[in-house]
């Protein structure tokens, strides 16, 4: 059986991706970090949906001291989502973005895919209803696959490891109707940037969410948020 | 003044390459990565390294569970470097290769780079009496410096990263007549991958590091070692 590294964050996305690679007939081996995250909360998710979806799981702690980020950093206040951005602030990317998050992340997924001789990393990102966060845009996961072509022992072996992206260019709409075909334990799955109880309804991963499941015409299984 | 990050391994080249870095006026800060290596005795060699020039140091904790390497697992022989390589061996990658080591070092500098302001990564790095290594080869690094152009937020500003090879076609004996023209502090570096208190003069490193100062006709200022 294939082998099959899925970065898994506990969101909706990577829940999908990670249904999608089963179905796909990989054998997945999830991976979650905790690093520093406010929204840690999310790791419990990603341990249920791993467990549901019956794939071996774990977590790994990194350290980022130097933080940048209003998801690392408690003295930054994580901005609420303006549904009507201007054109000069359409291409602007938050203060939720974590330096080199998705590219750290990638790294460690390539050394486990290596270490363990899985075939495909897959990872939810897309460039629809998102952030414009930089690591989630095609011309990343190209230049990526250049590093593992380059960088790698199996690149320079000729048994290069693939970077999969199915969700790239679809809308949050079309991945939530996607993953109720999949039965993604929606349920499950954590979006908001708070770490608290309930999803403070107001973020920019709140906002996606809302307008994904309003899109598709599902009912989302969490609560709404009232902070 | 302006910042840069140096990968801080605690042997010659890298000693060597923060010596330059702090020629060049850059303000250095040091990264160094406990990852599970045998030789972990390296980060004390860093450490002192760093405070001996006078810059910020930190180590980051890094776990890579699935090992996949000679460096990581005891069970491992370390290989003994035989310096009459055949022409089928030439190319071979060791066992001493880690899945992905300079790609996950590499992601954590970008990361720190850009919490921090940083213009540049030192790395020191190189093709010349190395280990066939593929993350020391000048191809993989230009890939890399396109993973900071799409996947960072510095890179979609236009305020790119950049990553500094000084050494990459350097050979040992010119990196040691380097590092005394710089007064790199020779005796605090460690080269050895076994872990012990003396080198153990077998390993490709031992071995690379006795050519480079007998071809730079310098002595070294480490035991010889007897295991």
């Amino acid at each position: 059986m294939k082998k099959a590294i899925v970065l898994l964050s506990g969101g909706l996305d990577s829940a999908t991706t990670l249904y999608l690679a089963k179905k796909q007939g990989y054998k997945c081996f999830c991976l979650s970090f905790d690093y520093g995250q406010r929204h840690r909360r999310e790791l419990e998710s990603a341990k249920k949906i791993a467990s549901t979806a019956n794939c071996p799981y774990q977590i790994l702690k990194i350290n980022l001291p130097w933080k940048g980020s209003a998801l690392l950093d408690s003295n930054i206040v994580i901005p609420k989502h303006s549904n009507i951005r201007t054109p000069e602030h359409s291409n602007k990317i938050p203060s939720t973005y974590v330096p080199g998050r998705n590219i750290i992340f990638l790294s460690f997924a390539l050394s486990f895919a290596e270490g363990i001789g899985a075939e495909v990393i897959f990872i939810g990102a897309h460039t629809h209803d998102y952030s414009n966060y930089p690591d989630c845009r095609p011309e990343f996961y190209r230049a990526f696959s250049r590093v593992i072509t380059t960088g790698t022992k199996s690149g320079v072996e000729q048994r290069k490891i693939k970077i999969e992206t199915p969700l790239i260019k679809k809308t949050k709409a079309q991945i939530i109707e996607m993953g109720r075909t999949l039965d993604v334990p929606f349920q499950f799955t954590w979006s908001c940037y708070q770490g608290v109880n309930r999803p403070c309804g107001k973020c920019d991963s709140c906002y996606y969410r809302a307008k994904g499941f309003k899109e598709a015409g599902i009912k989302d299984p969490l609560p709404k948020g009232r902070l």
